[in-house]
């Protein structure tokens, strides 16, 4: 419990708990034109291409920043202009898409489906037969604002039957939800490193398939954020483009390894399913109501309803959280009061269990005794 | 030797050899929407606003991804596109400046003064005269590719002499070349955590006027790079718009208080100083020819002119001084052959002493008894 009081546990949707071989993985300096530098980078993007079935089609182009700027980089990147991207909107991330397409002046569609239900594969298959003008799909795979799975494949085939392309933000779930390109067909998968390989946060990644990748010179809106120069420059002299997060790079390989450890993408579902599962079934116990039905809860993160009982005040109930090893994460939805709980990173059910029993030691000192929401 | 022979020396201009004790702070993870986290972010921004003496007129404001990032941030939100921006170009970042402009459509002129001279100020303002549609001028502080350090106060005279703005890309110099906002006035100063704070790399940061922040709202190309959405935002919550790199941020806490117990900027130029001279002095008798005048050498980086003896090879070289611990930097010059080496970083004039040791063994191995350039 001591080590957990100085270093709290993040229940947070990245960054995230990691495990202390990772952040060992800092403990060196890598001059960044080096050519061990190069082969590591070489290897990352070989691995991650390889955990998405992608390596005969796609490449994996990294980038620096939060994966918001991988996000922004592979719609200015690998859109064509002259093309209308359809949003799939079903919370905060699915917004952040169309505030990305607005500022570019690139022009976009929303398919908004409310805060609680995924975009209906029907819906999108009809309003691409409607307008023929949108060449793109935009879907967020989990929107950790409610912390729903949306159902990618269903939108996939969709989205393929009617010939357009799909652009997947898979930020919080790549690495632990399985994705494989052969059979759900995207043009571009954005991820970062401080989400389900469990690396810290640093640089972003887009597997992106290689003929629009190819035909992407000189069309993004910016240059830091140009794909296609960054992945031609990687192409031809191993390096990255600009000063990488060296460090957070070196992280993200060990990382790497302690994923393959597990058993890889269904060894990390499985213990991240089992985390979920442990939290929300002992949170039920205690009174409290997920957001979401279940066939829609995902493996990532939970919402859960704050209760009525007069006594609870989040930020009390954070502090009180805080102080016994655990952050937790704020709601993020407008029209209901709510709170969310992580379940990936570096921990496991015997976490959960403690997590529980604080949960009831800030309960008791909040005074709440009912944990039900308001009807 | 053995602890070098492990873990090389990066006698680069950043990202560059830090101490144990930055990168042992990165052994942690912080929630980043946590007050903890805040704090280090607004400590960290106060400490920096400091160092330029720039608190009472500046903000400073981080953004994730390498220093570029944090040049296309400060050029795209702060100038008024309809004006015109005159960029200094004597090297590889000058033209990058330009390469920024051109990428996002914004008007600009080039004054070029070769790889080997400075910006002329009295040139600036004649042209500043001559085109009153010039709102703005970018110069790069000490431009790497050469080595050279520009007259940046002269340059800011002329500049608002003419009532002009000034943009200052410090990457490889704040922190180690006093920049002092009242005597040298400037609209933006960039830089980045792996310089001369020594640091790891992965944000930039700039310290940017408050009334043209302030002015700047919905001007950046990108919603990524918007360094007025970032400002606004950080002053209403205290966190990073989207995940920033925690543990790069931790490790940049933590060098700020070794470049504070070493002095600060004062004791810092003195040791890179030394390290420059030393280094300087010692290749020089080995019959090394430096690609500047004196007058013009920085204290961060050197270049040196490849020996005309055929012998030399610049990868045989790097690869024998890599194998005894020290990794160097090829040159960037397109008109004469020629390599650089770094003075900054986490070393001093023992460890350029003992480098000076592997060069001379390096020279044997390749058989080159005859340092001197092509005439």
């Amino acid at each position: 419990m001591l080590d957990a009081m100085t270093d709290p546990y993040l229940l947070t949707p990245g960054p995230l708990t990691t495990s202390a071989t990772v952040k060992a993985a800092m403990r060196r300096d890598w001059g960044s034109w080096d050519s061990d530098f190069n082969a590591m980078t070489a290897e990352i993007c070989r691995r991650l291409l390889a955990h998405a079935n992608a390596r005969d089609s796609h490449a994996c182009v990294p980038l620096q920043g939060s994966g918001t700027f991988a996000v922004e980089a592979a719609l200015g990147t690998l859109i064509d202009p002259a093309r209308t991207t359809l949003v799939l909107s079903n919370g905060a991330y699915g917004k952040r898409l169309a505030a990305l397409l607005e500022r570019m002046g690139r022009p976009f569609e929303v398919l908004d489906s409310g805060d609680t239900a995924p975009p209906s594969p029907r819906a999108v298959a009809e309003r691409l037969k409607a307008n023929p003008a949108i060449g793109y799909v935009a879907v967020i795979h989990c929107e950790t604002s409610s912390g729903i799975l949306n159902p990618l494949a269903a939108i996939a085939e969709a989205v393929a039957a009617e010939g357009r392309e799909l652009i997947v933000d898979s930020m919080s779930a790549f690495g632990a939800v399985p994705v494989d390109a052969r059979r759900t067909p995207f043009l571009a998968l954005v991820s970062s490193a401080n989400k389900c390989f469990e690396g810290v946060p640093g640089f972003g990644f887009v597997i992106a398939r290689r003929d629009a990748l190819a035909a992407a010179s000189g069309r993004c809106h910016s240059l830091s954020l140009d794909l296609h120069d960054q992945w031609r420059y990687l192409e031809r002299t191993g390096q990255w483009r600009y000063t990488p997060p060296t460090h957070v790079v070196a992280a993200f390989r060990q990382a790497l390894d302690e994923h393959d450890a597990e058993g890889g993408v269904a060894g990390r579902l499985a213990r991240y399913t089992a985390n979920r599962d442990a939290l929300v079934a002992g949170m039920r116990r205690r009174g409290f109501a997920t957001l979401l039905e279940d066939r829609w809860l995902s493996p990532i993160i939970t919402t859960f309803l704050s209760p009525a009982h007069p006594g609870f005040d989040f930020p009390r109930f954070y502090a009180e959280l805080k102080a016994r090893g655990f952050i937790i994460y704020p709601g993020k939805l407008t029209e209901v009061e709510s709170f969310r709980i992580g379940s990936i990173g570096r921990l496991d059910v015997a976490v959960i269990a403690r997590l529980l029993e604080a949960v009831d030691a800030a309960l008791a000192t909040l005074g709440v005794d009912d944990c039900r929401p308001a009807a």
